[in-house]
């Protein structure tokens, strides 16, 4: 069933007790500053809750929770944010609860309508957007730690505002949870200016090996195995790289093929419009967004190379 | 004299016609977006205005200036933005005008107060947060052309509403300039988001050659004469490699040590607080802010390294 108004969201929480948040698996700020947000006012309304996720939090994420004192108890109540699709929440997660999530905050316009009731806005930039719609209906005080959460979500899903999917409400919200106190400047330090030295290693082995090809309009960055192993990194920074790719001046499509660990490779494509990346990704089974999409390709990394350039080569024709 | 209100400024400009308008040299989305912006709005009121720089423009600009139409005048009255000191208006400008600006909008705190009238808000994090004030008591359209230009300026001198001089002010303008139609996506993506082959190579060459002294505290950054010429890049790209020293994980101090042509060194200090750059820097006979300062190194590599890093260390202990 569907919801229709962040109101009517904090009637429903309001009645609740013992409530389970769930955030996403490989958790990102937003569904993080989601979780501990409404964690943050439930508890401040005399309720118990707590948030779940399957996978560890990243340390860097550690003042959105650190603070949080956290009480035993039963799952009465299951609120999935920001989760598209239960297979989103991880193994663990997905087992105990997939089939009983309450409620489900989100602004993914793909949402899989899995909870027994839903809330969606896919206009909101991010899904904290939606959160300080209802916590502000729950009537609680927005405190600097709650702030802290909200303006993380907002930043980090917009690239710190630099996006497409940016409105004036995101503008109009950031400007409150500053107000609040939030620790906007730490935060994005933390989120956009911090690399570690494998990753700068890991972009200087890419870059040595950046490829240019149709005239300047399309980059190929490769990824190997061995590249991991020279740079300490891993296949979690790679996101980075992929970006990287469409940053080359003159680029429209900005191409990386990630040698996986069993041989395969992974290709990302990052466009700029009117690049179709989902269109170029589809004639190879795969598929995503206009601007971010992906696929699989096997055989050599020279078979997977060709072939990606030849479907690359045929879009641009 | 000092004015105290955007409301003064507009009156006094109202009175005006003829106006030119003088940005700084080597200019950046903050002066041109003052500059672009103020002149459209004096046209728009059927006055003659135009805008000098004494360098040319960066064509990466071109849209915050391409569909005005000049036309030629004798200018009665000269206005200078974001320009704290006449030395920054460069040599043609400076010579021509430096000692008859009649009006001054700046968020400078270091103005040197060289105009006949000076309208100074420090606390804006970009020039053009004053400007968008005056043009709204102008009390003229904010017309798609004109929010580009002021969103320009807030978006270049907070590093995208990144830095600590962001306030709710800045958001909410940010918010504003959206809502009136400024095309802030593919601003931000040549703003922050287009990097030319040049620079990634000359990039690729920096990390090959990143050292990392005092337990990981300090990364130097070595930029010779010959790296230049390797990647075809030039000292205009060095800014994005002192900012990419600070961004390493764990470094609180990020320090670049770029050769001149004629030999000489020149150090860029980025620290994060609470290590104060300008203080370093100091004990070399250079300068700056507490997060962003320079100076001067001779001898041979080796020299200024040792003497750079020695200083840095007394510092750290």
């Amino acid at each position: 069933m569907m919801i229709d108004s962040p109101k009517k969201v904090a009637e429903i929480l309001k009645e609740q007790n013992n409530i389970l948040i769930l955030v996403h698996a490989h958790p990102d700020g937003d569904t993080l500053g989601c979780g501990f947000s409404l964690c943050r006012s439930l508890i401040s309304m005399g309720k118990k809750a707590r948030v779940s996720c399957s996978d560890p939090i990243p340390s860097k994420y550690g003042y959105l929770f650190n603070d949080i004192e956290e009480t035993a108890f039963e799952p009465e109540f299951i609120v999935a944010v920001d989760v598209a699709d239960t297979k989103l929440l991880g193994k663990e997660n997905e087992e105990f609860y997939g089939n009983r999530v309450d409620l489900c905050i989100d602004h993914h316009g793909s949402n899989r309508l899995y909870a027994k009731r839903t809330y969606l806005d896919a206009n909101a930039a991010a899904a904290c957007e939606i959160l300080l719609q209802v916590i502000k209906e729950l009537g609680v005080e927005i405190t600097k730690e709650t702030a802290d959460c909200i303006y993380t979500g907002l930043s980090t899903d917009t690239g710190c505002f630099r996006y497409s999917n940016v409105t004036p409400r995101t503008m109009i919200m950031g400007a409150e949870m500053i107000e609040k106190g939030a620790s906007h400047s730490d935060i994005n330090t933390v989120m956009f200016d911090t690399k570690t030295k494998s990753y700068l290693e890991l972009q200087r082995l890419c870059l040595e090996g950046l490829e240019m090809h149709f005239n300047g309009k399309c980059s190929l960055i490769t990824v190997t195995q061995d590249m991991f192993k020279k740079s300490g990194s891993d296949e979690s920074e790679c996101d980075a790289i992929a970006s990287l790719s469409r940053q080359v001046e003159g680029v429209v499509i900005g191409a990386t093929l990630r040698e996986r660990a069993d041989g395969s490779f992974k290709v990302s494509l990052r466009t700029h419009a009117p690049v179709d990346a989902s269109a170029i990704c589809g004639k190879m089974n795969g598929g995503g967004h206009p601007r971010a999409a992906g696929c699989q390709l096997t055989g050599t990394l020279e078979e997977a190379k060709a072939t990606l350039l030849k479907n690359i080569e045929e879009y641009l024709k």
